[in-house]
């Protein structure tokens, strides 16, 4: 379970933060750019979505195909996600093709082309990609949850909105990558197999961009509707709930962590027993702690029919209300065991590491040891579980459903 | 990249399949029970998906809740799968509590209680999934197309179907289990870190049910329709394309396998560019290989819009003609590049380094090193892949469609 950290802060105040892994051939890498959905200004929802397109169509000296096929040419098994603070783009590979590799995501970064005859193909695959949302209502549900329940604008939807997509111009869309591309402030995070001073000198040279002025903090207004519906002919009804809970940087993080896994951590956990197993209510289930570094909640999605859509509502927040009423000694040492185990399931992906430790120096300022928590997990107990729960009770909840009926909020 | 092979055959004709892993902490393994979509008799269409769930509800001495308790735990990772030879169930989990899980997985293969009242509720939740299909055309169109391509059974839906899914009992479901379970048959493969000598000893004594007789073949019959629309009101189409190609076992399988990473390989490869990219066709496009032990082919999904759906079906079709027309060395060179690497990624996990062993000795009666699979590789060239492409060209394409309209085969 030993992890070892590497850090370094290049000139332009760049964070490299390094996590080597033993008989890997394999690393990942990770650029943070301060560029999320909740970081652009108001009426530009979804520009991160065709941003994180558009600048893989050419860089610096490389047009769009040339690019392509470098970035191929390395075996990169790329990702890149849109989330609330950041646009992360990076990738996983075999471990001599990081240099390689760096040098291109240098050049995307600082010089993008961003061609004008390019824009209007990542914008149309934005749209197509917002409008794929009707067919996946699941995931429509938790997108429209997480605006809902979070001031604005830190939910405001990663996937985008069709009328603000469609007002979007190069022009514009040029000037948001600009401002927000703001290399002093991105963090960049490895992990696997790589050579770190070496990394660090290539980092040096390739990032010599001088300091960024931070860009002003955003403004948090209002939280949402209580109650949202959207109306969808269709067999099934969605139901996706949350309610607000500590932040990962508060001290009692972990007993919030716990709460949800005893809710829904297993086979044996209360959500899947008492709503599915026990009334048969509902087809999927299930609860997780989801925390931006501003504020958290715990929500919950529920697959159902109409029939029972209401039963299922009901059921879930009274078995969140009862949490706090007695947990048992035997549901905390599973959800410890659950805990501790996916720690170290997600431990053994270069990628996973790699997106840990960006995520935690971005919300804690620093990057908590696979020992620490462990540790912090072991230390917490029925006893503290409840106390926390009683402290910070379940209440306040954001509900939104899609499907053919409303249900009642009690 | 080197890799050890550990085997074992039971007394009872199980095959324990190994490959440690150097520096994880973790352990993976899976029971490939003979149990699959295409194994069960006719008119059970969905069975495996009742009985992946009802075998877990109580086993031997414990009943639901105790079972379920015990399996968390032991903070396994679980999965379970119904493919079409095979009901597949297994975990990843941390390796020292991997005696304690295989005690639990020989009580749930040989002794799962099924109970009668529990029944209803694992059908109800195939029956449930069944119809959440309904919320995800993608899934669906694949389902379709795998069984209009293959030979009957081969190609039966993995879901089920909802008419003979209800006329299932508890009683008929029981004696699935009981004729489809059979230990003899079953393939047992585990990956990361384990002691085999130990693991063996544990094996022979959890699974001396002496030897069962192989149940007899399945017969083939004919393949479905050539076109299949399913109608759905929606902004999309979803567009799925198949065409046979040559079985894994087969010497030309890696000529196959190169020729669809270079028409769906990586953002320079061919549909990708000229489907999405140059045409602005559809949002979604991709290629891949789909093999099981008898029949193979490539298929082909693409999301797109009404109006440009019989565009997309007819491009798509014409880059799968051309492909045998000219490759450069480029293009090889970047598939290369692109299937060692997915190899490389895909080894440093031990769920699927187990799932491949296990799949290998079914399909290959043997298990390729990972060196051998990236020999082969290297061994291919765009002209032993245009050979290939002029002695087996692509024809014969089964497509199915999900969207407002129907699309025409030309």
């Amino acid at each position: 379970m030993a992890s070892k950290l590497d850090k370094h802060v290049l000139k332009n105040g760049m964070v490299i933060l390094g996590e080597p892994m033993e008989a890997v051939q394999s690393v990942a890498f990770g650029f943070m750019l301060p560029a999320g959905a909740s970081r652009l200004p108001d009426g530009c929802c979804g520009a991160a979505n065709i941003i994180e397109d558009w600048i893989f169509r050419g860089a610096a000296d490389m047009n769009n195909r040339a690019l392509g096929d470098a970035l191929d040419s390395l075996g990169l098994n790329r990702f890149s996600s849109v989330g609330s603070g950041h646009l992360s783009i990076g990738a996983a590979l075999e471990a001599e093709n990081l240099a390689a590799a760096l040098e291109l995501y240098a050049k995307i970064t600082r010089q993008p082309r961003l061609d004008d005859e390019l824009f209007e193909l990542a914008k149309q695959l934005a749209l197509d990609h917002l409008a794929g949302l009707d067919d996946d209502p699941r995931h429509k549900v938790m997108l429209k949850l997480k605006e809902q329940f979070y001031p604005q604008p830190l939910g405001r939807s990663t996937v985008g909105e069709a009328a603000q997509l469609k007002s979007l111009t190069a022009e514009k869309t040029r000037q948001l990558v600009k401002q927000h591309f703001n290399l002093s402030r991105t963090i960049f995070a490895v992990a696997g197999r790589y050579d770190f001073d070496a990394l660090c000198s290539q980092m040096e040279r390739l990032f010599d961009t001088g300091p960024q002025e931070e860009s002003k903090e955003i403004e948090l207004s209002e939280k949402g509707s209580k109650y949202t519906h959207i109306h969808n002919d269709g067999a099934q009804v969605h139901i996706a709930l949350m309610t607000p809970t500590v932040k990962p940087s508060d001290e009692q993080y972990y007993n919030a962590r716990m709460a949800v896994s005893v809710l829904s951590g297993g086979m044996s956990a209360r959500l899947f027993t008492e709503v599915r197993e026990k009334r048969g209510l509902c087809y999927a289930i299930g609860a997780s702690y989801h925390g931006l570094k501003e504020a958290a909640g715990i929500l919950c999605y529920a697959g159902t029919v109409p029939q029972t859509a209401q039963q299922t509502l009901d059921v879930i927040i009274q078995q969140f209300d009862r949490l706090k009423d007695g947990i048992s000694e035997q549901e905390i040492a599973r959800a410890k065991i659950g805990l501790e185990s996916a720690l170290i399931m997600s431990s053994e992906s270069s990628a996973s590491r790699a997106a840990r430790i960006a995520s935690d120096y971005y919300v804690l300022g620093r990057v908590r040891s696979l020992d620490e928590i462990k540790e912090r997990i072991e230390q917490t107990g029925a006893e503290s579980v409840q106390r926390f729960l009683q402290q910070n009770p379940f209440e306040d909840y954001t509900v939104v459903t899609v499907g053919p009926e409303k249900v009642a909020l009690k």
